[in-house]
């Protein structure tokens, strides 16, 4: 067995440093450092990489390590619930602002301003939304009626104006965004709205889950890192089911597993259903992605 | 200011008994006694109800208290993830077994043993439901090609053979159960196979989100029972933003509000959104439901 | 294996009903159950009971149940942290208040009220407690110097006033009362103001330690209940240490054990260091003691 | 209000670059960052520095930083557990090891290996501890009987051979070190049989609990920086009580503030009690002390 050691910090230490000093730290700084070990071994072997994540990380500066994963080709398939949608078109144009957990929720409604944990938007951000998709679906509608969530999200990424976004990089190099849930966000209302007005506008969902498990049921190795829970983190995990699970898999969760409940399940729960492969490598960390998530990915290179 | 009182344990004390005591005990015990109360000036009220769960509490012992609010018509509207169609169905006909945490995940998946928490699922509960469920798509498809998913679980309900399932009550109890994700489980799977073989299956999800927008705008006042986190959460009360949000609300959730996520936001964040109305009764109960759940339903009557 | 059960909740459910349906549902609830079992099995081989609590769940209505276990003789040691001392003192002759979890803080500490979650307490309790306290000290040190602080506890019982505590009720019934952190409160702050106007008077916790241990250092059963975690949750199991440890034991704790701290440690983690016996009966309730104990206690008789 | 901001990872990023940027990304990073500009600023007017942390922290990799902290002068006081002890002056000659949180605790208990989260402790580390105690408290007895907790910690600290140790570096460089629960661990249990046989060993906390309160009741700024709960948290905030509260503090914990336990309180709760000044400048960073203490240490220079 390996040894904890104590960690040193040297003026100006750098993020791979210290992180090479926390996995042998203990704790979830141990766990951190599996994680890391495990993500550069998938990359190593060219592991096809899937990413998932919740919506309020869309919200939040993780947004940048999701753009700049896409346009270096770090990760092939993203999976994301339909929040990540609002946040990121929004904020390709328009910020988000710092606010507090302790403010008053009824004063921030009386003003006009939406709160995600310590992260306010005000109103004017889900406005321009729905003007900007309200536009944007008239132009794809003219030319395909019928698509799956993952080919409107394509489309969506091509005619957006603004290039700082997720979905326009992941458009422009090729890698698939599913959403199985699309339809709960501003974005899923808007889609919502049109079909109203335009009863040939049609979302296929089910055709989309097929196509995730085509991919996921691939020979070559793959790769999960799943950020948070929800409706993304087990799509993404079934996805591989059928093709026998992930060979690499990182989960980055601060909920207990003690509910019971697929959100909070670790990395070890996945063996059973074969979500993971049984010889995987594979680690949980009980942790913050907002803090955790940019430590990992400033480790790799 | 109301006194803190010590809690008197009598000899075959009733839930009843109890939790009014615990209203008066302090921290979580004081918010559980304010949601009987929010809970019962709701019911007095005729509030249109809406219950939204995850699907590991369909696994769970709680499914009975679901079943039972449908047939008594205490709810009007049931939203919920994918997975608890699965549960539902499955346990309909097949019991699913009490597990461990601590068990070994391989060992478990060598016996073909699916571990949710300390609930155990052997893979034969899942091979029942895709044959049955291929059958009964069968059935309906023969006289509905094109229908949301809440029309789809209707058929279901009413095709389905089985009584002891929310699934099949909600349908005979004019209750509608709405799924906003509704391909990611094994019921999802199957819907995706079945569509590959039949090109006019369709499942329209944003007709669904009008509809459940269109319950929720009512004038009638309005209750959300949020149970967990997830898309079933999101959605129950994105759905009322048109309505002027919920007059009621309580939230059941054991996770930290401090990472921003919908999952784990509270009643009170919810009300800068308009989710749940600015003069609204709301609580948040930061526990479990397993546990929480039970006690608030038999403290109702 | 047994089967996952639904519940039913009937008309006028006693607590025994319900968790004795708790046990076969699920997750927390399944854990419960099994801890209730455990707690049964103690009772009728009269196991020797330990229970340690931390000060919030004196402030808090659970102090009736601690004094109500105490007066029927189904506990045999407390150990608990020096702010349950204060609690228990204070609200023998005043009550504490119901407050709010979300009250604005600097606004609180303006009125003079002191908050505990969603407790409050104004600052007369304070003051209240520092001047019986300051007299009670006199008349015990009349009499004796030097002594531990298990028997400085009992001396307090004794000669206090209000009969609704445990404090007094452990020195009437004999239940002895260890506090190893006895400074670190308002008591403790008035032990030290008295001690630096009397030189002489002097406590020992070394020798209560030895005490302790000699105490579950028996060939009787030994069953430890432990709710929160903190100095009186290791205490108590490292006191049982040269013992063999408990034979039964029930932790209630909602903090995460991924953090590696004593606080959120589980039952099987203590077998590894010999705490709890390695063929106990013994089961960690993730959950809440202000919610779950009186269910524990209910579900006993 | 300041923008949410994008974060970009550059190749060999430091951890001062990356934790800038962290500052406006949201969520508990943006508390990360508020946390860096609270020290830096109580550092720049010389707060006299508080730093309180829990017995696990001692037995991972963060106890090197406590070291240097401690040997570059950047703190003045260590509260602490007892435990603390014990893994300091172990670790200081011999190492503990890195393990699993799946491991099998009743297989390690007959491997005579101690499980504390994922780091494993051979008993022989303990046999070492006592040992060596026993020699150490013989040195010290032979000139002094009657001391306090920090005396005693003070001496064992220049007795100690091993340098590299919090205990010894803290003597040498006349930071105090004060453990209100000394007696709960294995240190404390060879005070407690050093007592039984010698009866004029006495270690007095009373007056440890007055040194504490004349430290914190300075005119000088002073600054908080409390990881994880406990005693060691709860006893370094009452301490300043008398001296108007922090005027900086810093927590970080991962426990829930909703069970009303001081272990889990917030930095805003302690303003009602006078623990940190109503003026202060605080934040509480919901995360994980194993993970971004180090983050918080390595962006102060």
């Amino acid at each position: 067995m390996e040894e904890i050691k104590d960690i040193k910090i040297e003026k100006s230490i750098t993020v791979k440093e210290l992180t090479k000093q926390l996995a042998s730290s203990g704790f979830q700084a141990q766990n951190l450092g599996a994680a890391i070990e495990i993500l550069k071994e998938a990359r190593e072997n060219n592991a096809k990489t899937f990413l998932s994540f919740t919506s309020n990380m869309a919200a939040s500066g993780l947004r940048g390590i999701f753009i700049d994963l896409i346009k270096n080709k770090k990760v092939d398939v993203i999976v994301t619930s339909s929040g990540s949608i609002d946040e990121d078109l929004i904020r390709s144009k328009m910020p988000y602002l710092q606010g507090s957990f302790e403010a008053d929720d009824i004063k921030l409604g009386e003003q006009g301003i939406n709160r995600m944990g310590n992260i306010f938007v005000p109103n004017d951000r889900y406005e321009f939304l729905d003007e900007e998709v309200k536009i944007i679906l008239e132009r794809i509608h003219a030319r395909k009626k019928d698509m799956t969530a993952s080919e409107l999200l394509k489309e969506v990424g091509l005619e957006w104006k603004h290039e700082d976004s997720f979905i326009v990089q992941a458009a422009k190099n090729g890698v698939e965004v599913f959403c199985p849930g699309i339809t709960d966000g501003s974005f899923g209302m808007q889609l919502t709205f049109f079909k109203g007005k335009n009863k040939d506008f049609r979302i296929d969902l089910l055709t989309d889950f097929q196509k995730i498990i085509d991919v996921a049921s691939t020979n070559e190795k793959k790769c999960g890192i799943i950020l948070g829970g929800g409706i993304s983190k087990h799509h993404t995990i079934i996805s591989t089911l059928m093709g026998g699970g992930f060979d690499y898999a990182v989960y980055v969760n601060s909920n207990s597993p003690y509910r019971g409940s697929l959100s909070s399940a670790t990395t070890e729960e996945a063996k059973s259903w074969g979500k993971i492969s049984s010889d995987a490598k594979s680690v949980t960390i009980h942790g913050d992605a907002a803090i955790v998530f940019p430590l990992l990915i400033a480790s790799l290179d």
